[in-house]
């Protein structure tokens, strides 16, 4: 490959076997698998899910629900806070898919009843412990309240509860994410035992990377949406959600200035290419490991060496003596990012590692 | 204008006001204004800066250089370590335009030397207390040989000295940027008093928004290349460099969500839109200021309002009573960016306040 900017490497079989490893998963505990498509944002990877019977995704807004509705996907739930300014876009999805949309706090309702024209299912977002959105468990009056009006209008299947327990990416343990996803499936196992009597279809769906990873409890769930095992990222490894040979993206960076007396090293590929999130990580706070990159696609991280800052287009490596001893201005370098969702979609696309584009949805 | 989703609205009359107010300054100290084009990255916008007799103009890659040359600018000056796997677009851009690059440390001069085919001027990058990149001023001898050595190529045109004084961005005070300013003017100045009786055409050029907005003193400095003062930002705002009606960039975001209980606004705008760029503001870490929308544009942000998270597409809005009470869903609220480059990068388009759309640069 002939790399002259930053490029976005995907390594297409840790990401297969990433995906393969969840669908297995998702079959041994019996839980519908609705892998949420933010992460990849690429219709030639919603393939290969469809190669692997996949048939139900996730997203996180009605314009990528629009995308992969076009990509031939017919059953999605839009996992965001319902957009009332969206209503007409979603009623016209909702003609041609099976389309859910999710409710988080009172509000909506009215506007819904009034606008929604189509054959539509709503979740109720639960919170969990987040605290993003999502109605709590001690305001039951409230969330009984909203059933009833959901359940009462004719165009709506109340399909059930989701949570995403997004405090998971605050645990400071395996044990904590643990502890979490096990609050988080009681808490909504507790309001199945209290609403299944009436709504005997209604389903349980969580979905973080984290606990979907690591958790081998899943008791009386019965949907998981989790997004970011796809591609895995530094944020999973530090959570122990992933090892470092899980991780299927690196952006290829050239090499542009060496300062050997601050033990720096410059490189082509900054905040608009991996975005601005860092992580605490071995005492520090990084934006990312560096890989060497090879024709068969990269080794574990140079020990010792961490992408230490980023501005636009610069990216500063603090570099061990060793890289520092090897690297020369025009080489290239692989970073494996931080938050590999964000990495993406500023990215725009990927070459796997035979040169082959795939693609991302681009707003 | 009837906005669904998350749209960049532009004040272009507060544009062409900071615009306007930098071009008096250059001229009034009689500095060369080469102003960084990769805040705003807009064709459009570069027409207006044309319509004030800017003929140079600064960029950050060689794309884009590329992008920028194709619209009619011929003085470019790529402030980037240059890049040596884009020697050929860069010979092929210099045939073209007058094509200035970037030289932070010893490495790429053999390089340049064997590959460069087409005249081209260089600056030497000097570290003025950032410490990102560039040669510093104790390292004289190694100034010294690089510049014997790039003199001594016939192709290469040897320019000056050039920095970029980011840790500005880290100073606590005004007083802070000042003195930083004035370094930087003292350490550049001594590099002319001891270079200029060999090269009296080597120029000084200083880059950042604080310092250039601030100081009033650019003794011995000959040009400038500040790029943010085009829309200004929180972060701006925050060091002191402007004022809050000086900040040319809103965010308009449909609000989804409201948690009356936890005082938080959901807004469909997040990290893919404004950045995951955060700033300690009024002791807080927030990622925007949260203004009404109207006809005529913005107002002063609502007090005790902040963005104080974001994921992908959510941002949380931790609100005063004032909002809570007046917000339903489905209303616009605007975010001032805390990083106004990185906010129009994400956004890839803009909208002024007649509905007009405003072109920017896509990768």
């Amino acid at each position: 490959m002939d790399i002259t900017r930053p490029v976005l490497l995907l390594d297409k079989k840790k990401c297969l076997n990433n995906m393969k490893k969840m669908v297995r998963k998702a079959e041994q505990k019996d839980l519908i698998f609705r892998p949420h498509f933010k992460t990849h944002q690429s219709r030639d990877i919603s393939l290969w899910f469809k190669d692997l019977d996949v048939s139900r995704i996730t997203v996180s807004s009605v314009a990528m629900a629009q995308y992969f509705a076009e990509a031939g996907w017919n059953d999605i739930t839009i996992a965001f806070p319902v957009n009332l300014r969206e209503l007409n876009e979603i009623n016209q999805l909702a003609k041609t898919i099976s389309l859910n949309i999710l409710i988080s706090h009172p509000g909506s309702e009215n506007e819904l009843e009034k606008k929604i024209t189509t054959p539509i299912g709503v979740f109720l977002e639960i919170d969990t412990g987040y605290h993003r959105s999502g109605m709590k468990i001690r305001d039951i009056e409230i969330i009984e309240k909203m059933i009833l009006k959901l359940t009462a209008m004719e165009l709506i299947d109340f399909k059930g509860f989701l949570t995403h327990a997004g405090h998971n990416y605050q645990a400071a343990t395996v044990g904590q994410i643990l502890k979490n996803h096990n609050r988080s499936c009681e808490i909504l196992r507790n309001l199945k035992s209290k609403f299944s009597r009436q709504y005997p279809a209604l389903i349980l769906s969580i979905g973080d990377t984290p606990g979907c990873s690591l958790a081998n409890d899943f008791s009386a769930i019965d949907e998981i949406r989790l997004g970011n095992f796809v591609f895995y990222d530094v944020m999973q490894l530090a959570l122990g959600s992933c090892s470092i040979k899980d991780i299927a993206l690196a952006l290829a960076c050239p090499v542009v200035s060496i300062n050997k007396t601050d033990k720096k090293i410059v490189i082509y590929g900054g905040a608009i290419h991996l975005s601005k999130e860092s992580i605490r990580y071995r005492n520090q706070e990084i934006f990312g490991l560096v890989v060497k990159l090879g024709e068969m696609g990269w080794q574990t991280p140079y020990e010792d060496t961490y992408v230490t800052s980023l501005s636009q287009e610069h990216g500063t490596i603090s570099a061990s003596n060793k890289l520092l001893n090897e690297i020369r201005n025009g080489d290239l370098l692989g970073i494996l990012p931080v938050h590999s969702c964000l990495t993406a979609n500023l990215m725009g696309s990927y070459i796997d590692l035979q040169g082959n584009h795939v693609d991302h949805f681009k707003t």
